[in-house]
């Protein structure tokens, strides 16, 4: 099969061709609950961005060549032989993790803890024409929605679905969310607090088209970051900042930033990442602020997000670029030329 | 009256007198909700150390000279003509805080958001004979409990007991608990967290003396803080660390190494102060923790720690100082030479 | 001043005038948190109807003859010598009760279990020019919002936005919420949930213009309560029931069958009342469920439906009568004959 | 093997036989996670008597003749061959019901809400020498606890630990919890409640032997139910009622004592059952009053119990009877005369 494969790391994104387009072996089915997918579409992340930089090098035991793409949709290709919630041509969206079910964090709900493969992190992912997952991480899609255009979902949206339903269940009306970053976890994010709870919500991000996507999504302010938006948001919020921040950038002035603009007693959500936390205890004491980390999101958690796409609650923008164009697609979010989320098209 | 006076700050607090014994003015009842208590203990708290430090200095409006002392308790001396709800003579404890009730925070119980003076801290407190405070700071003590016997409870155990039920929310049988210090609010925390859940409790701290403290305590294990505190405490949790750590000392290595301790989804709950917190945002997100700042506790929480106290499920450990002695009782707290607190007697 | 003056109960409420319009004393300031608000509307609540059935008699120590009025909302009139939050000539709305904000209930934020008068329950209330109440009970309406337009937020939108908020806080996106009747309460209700959670509004009442309403207010689905109204709930929940269960009706077949509605696991909320709960402690066990009283809601309940009503995300159907026209209003109630809520205007 | 069979139903409990003891043949593994326990104790509950009484009938498929013993823990003794989690030999406490682990119900943590076989009700149970059940189902016993000493934990206690860790999420100290009944499932449950939350707790029985073994089980205080309980319990709630209460009868006059016991804004919690709940709407309205049904528990309670077990916790006061002397252990429990709970020794 096709495939864009990651052959070396590249520390500083210098090089133009990150990923070479190419012949593989297709991936087999090798135990009972083994199921290959038909890969319809792959979301491209930042993440991908961070593995080729080298972040998670020391994290994963990833070898290279491998192939990234943690972020896939498509449809059943050939299952295990203990398989029975699927079968061959359903549309399904993948979660991101191949989580152990018989773990105590799985048996509480808790996937994300529950250990397993990774694959597009620690294993080869869905920049591929064909995909080896396994029977938990699938949730059939209904008729209204295709694999690609979904495909964003199993990363990006399940990931600000997860922090945002934190901060939507403490979130009470006339209290004020603010989302740092309207890109394509961003942009998922603010439709999502606005389905979930009557908070007003702020938008903070560089590029005024971000901003203008985000009053689309239903940001009820938004704020250029031009060095002044923590002003602008304390003005905002009279003064107290907001009961929750969502930061989707979590690098650079962002998270000082996102912890000034978090009120006393309040919530700031990191989601983004690549920056530090920095800040004195006596600070946190005295403000009673909560920092709250957060790692993708459960297997209920994206059957819930999948149920407010399927009511139109949240849409996604996304940008197709085909597999064997997989370079561009991560040049242009280097570049930050993505409205929404890029999604690969085998 | 008698008093205790902080005449001037001391950054390195190398004097050996901090604070002058001396006639002051008496407080006067000036409102109608009023209250002026007849002092019978103040506790000495690490944070009057930070206030000689000048670590306040700029956080609050306070002039020198001023009286510290924001852990009282005592009897009813006079009362403004509003006050219905206690009468001359009543032993009563001192909540901290003279919050605001018709504020919207107050209204939802949040009292240490709920704006208002600290008298010890933002005007004149504890270390006198006489205290001015108002009714709605005031708790009546039941028969089995001397004012003397429970100021510690107004501020070092409010503080630990706010923090432990945030963790006992959540902390499950088979759950593990580690407490950072063992001084005067880790005392109090351990015995607060086996009263309210059946976590294990690992206590952590550089004194064998605390350690034998925290035992009586009720602690399961107890570790001592001789550079290889993390790793004990990750070999007593199955490598995992603990689902809370409750940091009670909040400086030098603890933050760092209590972050550490903290299992993947688990929570560091910050209460003693002075130091930083510095963590990678990515480090956040693969771990999936939570940071808490903890500021004292509110009204109804000093109502369910006198519970606890009236019936014996926790208990003080404390060391009486007259009040012409308060030097002496700040120098063997800088010293680490206290067990459990120092309360001053006038 | 004139008023609408209950002078004998009518236990089949069969009198054609229930209330008569005459002069009465105006109220006068007493204590120091008097206030005398001019009201501006009073809604006209079932309770109301009940309250002439004799159904409170033994419940609350009124004496007839008494103003009726719990739902009101008006102009600062007089204010008493402590109040400082509101002054002469503001714009406010009055929550119902006037209670004891140094009871621990209040101090735990729930208003409603902290005793205290309920004009219009217990003593007097708003079918009249004044109305007597507390500083305590007082919200200053934002210049959006006029008196009469508001006033049935203060008992029908509490009390609706109380249990809805209960509801909000378990129900996941993909979940099903039924709300049984549409009327004063219900026609909030609806909008309620749909601000405060992304689940899906099945909405069951007798009458046709009672659902165009509720579609109106964004139902999901409307079920006519033909005696066919459980099969048809559990048709569109895929036979397996609603998670939540918001009852404004509260009497006749509604209770059994709000209970048959409610899915395993799931709540069924009792907000309308006069009828009674069946139910074998078989039937609970086996199903899990669980049965939630509610009262009126608190202050910052209150202060949250406000700022719904301020953004647009709730709106009242009201139909105004004169306050001369009480019986008429009452009359209508009690014949299915209003489409939303009532009003009083003076 | 030999089994304690039961042949036919006994509307009335009138007869000295109930199950006859009996060859009959063994269990085999038929799919991948089947799992046969070699059943070292197997715990008396009054479901037994209800499913002999006819009561279960109607609700489970299961035919006569069938073996009865939900509540079982032993060793392993053959495995399917998709089993990775146990081996031969392994002590195990068995989860009673064989939840499907796909379901969304699982994937969130609600076992109990996840379908499945549940043997001893709808399947053959364990009043035998082997029990079929699933890998799913089964927890690995520490070497402190042996099979026939902990066998009512697997319902009698997950069942009260299930309902107790409910209450305990709300019960402060200063609060109150009123267990009624403490037999199988209260002796266990008070112990709970005293290690999982620092609440007063009333215990309150017909029987003065029971009522002995809850102060051994660390009651508080201990109520005669003499027909005069209600009024004992508000006596020792200041007349208020209790925050919480359990109530491990669920019959005749426990359900509305129950009710009654329960304080304004309290819960109320359904645990025994066989009989039926009455209230007035406006009663529930006005009290605020929360009505909770409670169905065994989930894996991961059955987890904590077990580790409650563990650390000494809680302790079982059991009575044991050979598997032939199943109907004197019926006898007994009907009569009450079974301090703590009865188990069958194969």
């Amino acid at each position: 099969m096709k495939a864009a494969v990651l052959n070396q790391y590249d520390l500083k994104l210098e090089r133009p061709e990150f990923v070479v387009y190419k012949d593989v072996p297709e991936p087999k089915i090798e135990s009972l609950f083994d199921v290959i997918v038909r890969v319809g579409g792959a979301g491209v992340c930042r993440t991908d961005l961070h593995v080729i930089e080298g972040l998670w090098r020391d994290r994963v035991p990833v070898q290279l060549p491998y192939i990234m793409g943690h972020e896939n949709a498509g449809w059943i290709e050939a299952v295990g032989a203990g398989v029975t919630g699927v079968k061959v041509g359903d549309p399904v969206i993948c979660h991101p993790l191949l989580s152990h079910g018989e773990t105590l964090a799985a048996r509480r709900g808790n996937d994300m803890h529950a250990g397993g493969a990774f694959p597009g992190i620690d294993s080869n992912g869905g920049y591929a024409e064909l995909l080896k997952t396994a029977e938990r991480a699938l949730i059939k899609l209904p008729r209204t929605l295709a694999p690609k255009d979904v495909a964003p979902y199993a990363d990006a949206g399940l990931t600000a679905y997860h922090a945002v339903k934190k901060a939507a269940a403490h979130l009470l009306p006339g209290d004020c969310a603010v989302a740092i970053g309207a890109g394509g976890l961003g942009h998922i994010g603010i439709q999502v607090l606005k389905a979930l709870c009557a908070a007003d919500v702020i938008v903070v991000d560089r590029s005024e088209a971000a901003l203008k996507l985000a009053r689309e999504c239903g940001a009820t302010h938004t704020v250029r970051a031009d060095g002044n938006e923590v002003d602008a948001v304390l003005a905002l919020t009279g003064g107290a900042g907001a009961q929750a921040v969502i930061d989707f950038v979590g690098e650079g002035a962002a998270v000082a930033n996102g912890l000034k603009m978090t009120c006393n007693a309040g919530y700031y959500y990191i989601v983004g990442y690549g920056g530090k936390v920095e800040i004195a205890t006596m600070e946190m004491i005295v403000t009673e602020k909560t920092i709250v980390g957060n790692l993708v999101g459960t297997y209920s958690d994206l059957v819930e997000l999948m149920a407010l796409a399927d009511r139109g609650l949240v849409n996604l923008t996304t940008r197709e670029y085909r597999l064997s164009e997989a370079n561009t697609a991560l040049q242009d979010l280097k570049n930050g030329q993505i409205k929404g989320r890029a999604v690969l098209i085998p």
